[in-house]
């Protein structure tokens, strides 16, 4: 019998409970052993939780008992999780998580914490909520060099994008009918400007690349600045705005990894990731292009995947490896300034200005435009530097990468 | 160090030798140890190959070879394959294989001895080539309550079918190019039949839902039957046509397995899978909808899921448990008999004889259709019975479900 606490009983956590217990007598199967939710930490009270005897609000208590072999930690934050999460692994407990900001800021010293005791740090969870990924790249692609991964790694943002491209809202009212949905928090800063994808994307780079990379290193832009009008630009050139998270492996082994809104083809498969769905692209040297899709949040996906883990912990009690990469570093990112892109550019200019400035370009139009407005796609491949070098007399309203 | 032979040194045999050799470092990094290729087994020759002096012709060298741990089988068939797999197994060695008829026909007694000998019998390969499926499905899923599987299997239809859809080529032109490019076998029966496709939605219901299916138990209908005009038809109506292999869970337990070529929406994410890749989709409780999509077949896609199972095998040497699921029997699976659609239709009779057959239907165009064919979407669903009963006095050339 292998014993579980959970430490925080908000969405994901009383979905994790809800999906162990449920599904008890077939995880038991599957994991060659029962599974049983021994206690659950939280500072509020649940008289009426069917779980209402196993509530402790003192860690000590899971920490100090020895017949507990995994701790789940959903807090959420970098703070008390980070506490907690160090002690439990000191204690020779294997933890599972889905807080993606604690593994893109503490993820090395975590995994090597684990791997010295000897017990095991997953979160499946963190990246993609139900989706699997982290196990198929670590494990399904290991044979692979990987070259790059892209995706949508939030469904907040996503949805936004969407109910703008499919309905012509504004970014505003679309914000507002995400949060009335409970898609986006009150406070949606960490989705919109991109600090959720931002996380996810450093998890991703970890386990592909083999060193751990920081969100700081990581230029982040989020979806404020994209407006209906650059909607309808992509719409006429067959395009549609995605936020993507992004990761390139450069010739001279350092990590390009970033954060921003971009052009992709209609016909790409990332095109059709709607709503608050999530999809994930991985390039190795092998398999080509695979993809990942699925619904990126939500109480019972996010559970299932750390409920997964717990499983998979609890099918290989003692044996199962540690995943782990190597400690980041200065030279472990390297910024955007060597990538080159094809750019979508609206200004406030005559469509001559922007030729002129940028050489070979696509026109673009759409319905409404006022006179002194002007879009376009650059033939021409440029770097962000680049870029702005030659439209330094100009007024640019937007620039996007296009996805090529 | 860990030991490989492979078994069959054709394309993904060799496939999976330079993959072995060609990311030596890496992989011995990832595996926790050097992964050496000791043996090759061919009948022939390969005097200029870089690895001739690891071949061998005598599987006894193999089979009584202690420093071997791990055999790779890419023969295919049921035959020496089956042969030398239980050999291997019965002599203490993990096996991988990306061979999907041995384990669609002999998949449950071969994971039983696995088993019993404390060894892995793994096939990630088997089913969609690189695209890891086979674990996201019984580990990243464990804590789902698989409900559905459904997927484009096969690359070679695929591919087919695409180039019908979007050049307008007939099926025999389309097959023809199909195997000029190398994406269809000479004799292409294997593929266009659907007994590829089938062999595969047999293994991912062993894995999803616990018991055997076999092949002889899943009715099966390829690609021959569709015709430009079903396609046309298919289009007018904003759908396409794709060959499925799918499995369902039905109330009583029982599975229905079937390969057939469907009309699915042109907004659903597998209407964007075109060529000659897969895209599988599985639903789960938990989970929702989650869809894998990649390189369904190739050299170097199936070798590299082919080592990637050799790495896991060689990081947790004597530890890996053992992938295996129940007996199978005539009650696991229950063929299409419960199963209601939606469907489409083309006869040659007048619109009205379709109303009048079916009730409610969309009546569908195409140009250039002659005025005695007629062709519809009915609104109910109904099983294949239930329709061949509506349509009985009714010349009906083609009938195919609609996926919802």
């Amino acid at each position: 019998m292998v014993n579980v606490a959970i430490l925080g009983f908000g969405t994901v956590g009383s979905g994790v409970a809800e999906v162990l217990t449920g599904h008890e007598s077939s995880i038991a199967q599957k994991a060659d052993g029962l599974v049983k939710l021994k206690y659950i930490l939280d500072v509020r009270e649940f008289p009426e939780s069917p779980f209402a005897d196993r509530f402790v609000k003192d860690f000590s208590v899971i920490e100090s008992d020895p017949e507990v072999d995994i701790v789940v930690e959903t807090i959420g934050g970098a703070t008390v999780a980070l506490d907690f999460t160090r002690r439990a692994l000191a204690a020779g407990k294997s933890v599972v998580t889905s807080n993606k900001e604690l593994v893109a800021t503490h993820g090395y010293e975590l995994t090597q914490l684990a791997r010295e005791k000897g017990v095991c740090y997953l979160f499946e969870a963190s990246v993609g909520g139900g989706i699997p990924i982290i196990r198929p790249l670590s494990q399904c692609l290991a044979a692979n060099e990987i070259l790059e991964i892209y995706g949508i790694l939030n469904g907040t943002t996503n949805y936004i994008l969407t109910r703008m491209i499919k309905a012509g809202l504004s970014f505003e009212q679309a914000l507002a009918e995400a949060q009335e949905k409970g898609y986006a928090e009150r406070d949606p800063s960490a989705d919109v400007e991109g600090h959720d994808a931002c996380r996810k994307i450093c998890i991703l780079s970890a386990i592909a690349f083999g060193r751990h990379i920081y969100p700081e290193q990581v230029p982040t832009q989020g979806i404020t600045g994209v407006t209906l009008a650059d909607v309808d630009y992509a719409e006429g050139a067959g395009k549609k705005i995605k936020l993507l998270g992004r990761a390139i492996k450069m010739p001279d082994g350092a990590v390009c990894a970033y954060v921003a809104p971009h052009l992709i083809d209609v016909s790409h498969p990332l095109a059709g990731v709607d709503d608050v769905f999530n999809g994930i692209s991985v390039r190795g040297d092998a398999i080509g292009d695979v993809m990942f899709y699925g619904r990126g949040a939500g109480k019972l996906p996010t559970a299932s995947a750390v409920v997964a883990d717990v499983m998979d912990i609890a099918r290989n009690l003692g044996h199962r490896k540690a995943l782990c990469w190597a400690p980041g570093g200065p030279d472990a990112a390297c910024g955007t300034g060597q990538l080159a892109s094809r750019w979508y550019v609206r200004a406030d200019a005559r469509a001559e200005a922007l030729r002129s400035a940028l050489g070979e370009v696509k026109l673009l139009a759409r319905p409404g435009a006022p006179a002194e407005e002007a879009a376009c796609l650059t033939e021409g491949e440029f770097t962000q530097a680049q870029l702005e070098e030659k439209l330094s007399g100009v007024e640019v309203r937007c620039a996007l990468r296009v996805l090529n």
